[in-house]
């Protein structure tokens, strides 16, 4: 594929970025000074873009810009610029519902696809946070509400149908990167894709395995048809624990470049997905001086107050409004329809759980056996002790995805991951009396 | 709502077309002749557009154009005219799957919101055809044709997802023609929306029934859900008998301007729910020189093999491919995979049979008690005798909404819809014996 790249495009180095930045007055006033006294660093460990820290004297600020090519694999793997525009128009449209999880933006240049925006401080990733077992009390509170109302207020039941179409019509153009997700998501892991990769030979039999896998294999297909075919809503669309960046105190959501409409059940199972990655990775981290089942015991009490916050607050916000187009309130004003939507919303919520606990399920097998690892995992040596964790989660992954339905409640999940913790930590007792 | 037309748009009366016609050689070439010697005559009766017919001394040709306002209801219902240009791309798209079922395009002209193409003769539309009682032996055939290519090649099982969003981008912009739908097929016929309209008094009591009706109205709303949320495939979005031109030997498809990426469910329910609408009409318009119950049951027959031959076609045309990006051949295509999918398929088109069932009963509704009524019922005299025919679709009509789920064939349709009209004249009989 040859992408073409338009002439006012230029990828930016540390030097021509000051000299671009001091071009721009309010950011220009933001970092103070003179522009001999800035200094720029590259700080992006992401999969795509460039990500810049730029400081002044008087302040400091995030630079995103999108290269023509994914930055992970270099200029073989080719990508359209345009994915930043995806990102901002999503960073907009979130920022409408849900301000204070996300960064502010100061600046968005859509000839140099590239956004300027709050630097966050002290944040760092949720994934690294996690590895180091920080604990963040207010998670699940600030997460779950992101959630319910970046999810809510995207969907026909607050937005007209028309306004939705509308965003719609801007987001289908997302094809690049929705492929990506796609492929590394619900194929790849499955076949033997080019880019998989999976601890070796560790986790063989289990690739193999899973290969032949008919009833895994159609159990993802029909998530795949999901995320193909329902627009419920406008979602992040990548929201892993590298996509949050927290202190014990706040949480941010950066990253949106994934974004399009989509199942909402897609987010809060990535969200759920990382969280189970992250428990069973606990197990590859604990030293004797830091021993991790008080922190693997708040990961799963986080997993479960995640999901019923999000289903108290998404319930809430449907219940306190009267816009919406379907289920609309001439049908539904009176009593009697107020108390059938009461049941009618819950059995709303039990289908998207359903699907939530698939979509985890497909998150925990791909960040495994495909292309995108996680640093929960990968950091884990040596490799045997890694393969432990990583066949937990995989069994599990298994499980959610294929029984799906069997999962009446979120502590049904939290208690599944805990025994298969427990599974392994028996077998690996008796092997080393063997 | 203020519509801004175009300064190059303006409406087109027969005098002022013969002068645009004159001026396209392709078209003048085929009427044959001058412009003198043509004759233009508008001939439309829908809802929306002004329709010519051209005739000239070497042919005839079709022209429709849009005008900026609803046609049935005039310039108080002002609607944009960009409704031809989906009706034209969608008229294209069709026509690349199943050129046969499609008059031939001979123009369109983006500003003056026209096009032109082949006049069908003596095709009249179904729904008047079938008023007389007239059978069409092949429409099962055609029909279930139409809908399998334009479902199947429109959907991710054949489109590559970047192609079908890219689709998509251009009809999610038919939000005014959506929004039509959404209101007179989910929400206006179950409250006091100001343009409905029913035989009354006679059907005042299920009027007053079916706003109260929780249960029913929870159901539709969750078809509505479905049209809003699901871009399964293009579809026709308006697929009544109306928009079918038919002689005993051919079928067409025309008025393609509800189109858009919606649910495959919603066209083949509203080709079945119009046949019954018809059925339930025969006993209005039978007389003693032509009873028609050979012909109701030529109807259920009919609705049989719509059914049965699209599911068999559909399948077919599935198997058949290995393009699709769901179910995708690298993971389907071993032995074992490919009988995982034999019963993957029949589930799905069970899943889209339950949808049908329950779309062909919020069309019968609708078509009753909502503003766009049907020929079939309507032209009943007197309105008593309409009444009992139009009692009987709705009762039909609410139980295939509310327990689409409990019909597993087609012949549970067709056999409730016999029983129903069984126990009407059942009912009748002892009314007249009282």
């Amino acid at each position: 594929m040859q992408i073409s790249v338009p002439k006012t495009y230029k990828t930016l180095d540390t030097q021509s970025l000051l000299i671009y930045l001091s071009g721009l007055p309010s950011i220009a006033e933001k970092l103070g000074g003179k522009v001999s006294d800035w200094h720029g660093s590259e700080i992006g460990d992401g999969y795509l873009n460039f990500v810049f820290l730029v400081q002044g004297p008087k302040g400091k600020i995030c630079v995103k810009q999108a290269v023509p090519y994914v930055r992970l694999i270099g200029e073989e793997w080719p990508m359209t610029l345009e994915r930043m525009g995806f990102q901002y128009q999503c960073h907009l449209e979130h920022s409408r519902y849900c301000e204070q999880y996300l960064p502010k933006l100061y600046h968005y240049d859509s000839q140099l696809y590239l956004m300027v925006m709050e630097y966050l401080h002290p944040h760092i990733t949720m994934r690294h946070g996690m590895i180091q077992g920080i604990y963040y009390p207010n998670f699940a509170e600030q997460i779950s509400d992101y959630l319910s109302h970046s999810l809510f207020f995207s969907s026909n039941f607050w937005l007209s149908s028309a306004q939705k179409r509308q965003n719609m019509a801007f987001f289908d153009k997302n094809s690049e990167l929705c492929k990506i997700i796609e492929d590394c998501v619900f194929t790849d892991p499955y076949w033997e894709a080019k880019n998989n990769r999976w601890t070796s030979p560790q986790l063989d039999h289990i690739v193999a395995e899973f290969r032949h896998d008919v009833q895994l294999k159609l159990a993802v297909s029909r998530l795949q048809l999901k995320y193909l075919t329902s627009t419920q809503a406008l979602i992040h669309g990548d929201l892993h624990t590298g996509s949050l960046m927290l202190t014990p105190e706040s949480m941010m959501v950066i990253d949106h470049e994934y974004a399009f409409y989509g199942p909402m059940a897609f987010d809060v199972g990535n969200v759920i997905g990382n969280l189970l990655l992250n428990y069973f990775a606990q197990d590859g981290h604990a030293t004797i001086e830091q021993p991790r089942e008080a922190y693997q015991t708040w990961i799963l009490e986080t997993i479960e107050q995640v999901w019923l916050k999000f289903y108290d607050k998404f319930m809430g916000l449907w219940e306190s409004q009267t816009t919406g187009e379907p289920y609309c309130e001439p049908l539904f004003g009176d009593s009697s329809g107020q108390e059938a939507m009461a049941e009618e919303r819950h059995l709303f919520l039990c289908d998207l759980f359903t699907e939530t606990v698939g979509f985890a399920g497909a998150e925990m097998i791909r960040r495994i056996l495909g292309l995108a690892h996680t640093l929960d995992l990968d950091s884990i040596e040596p490799p045997e002790r890694r393969a432990a964790c990583e066949i937990s989660s995989l069994r599990l992954g298994r499980e959610l995805v294929i029984k799906a339905q069997s999962y009446q409640d979120i502590k049904d999940v939290t208690a599944a991951a805990k025994q298969m913790c427990q599974e392994r930590k028996r077998q690996s007792i008796q092997e080393l009396r063997i």
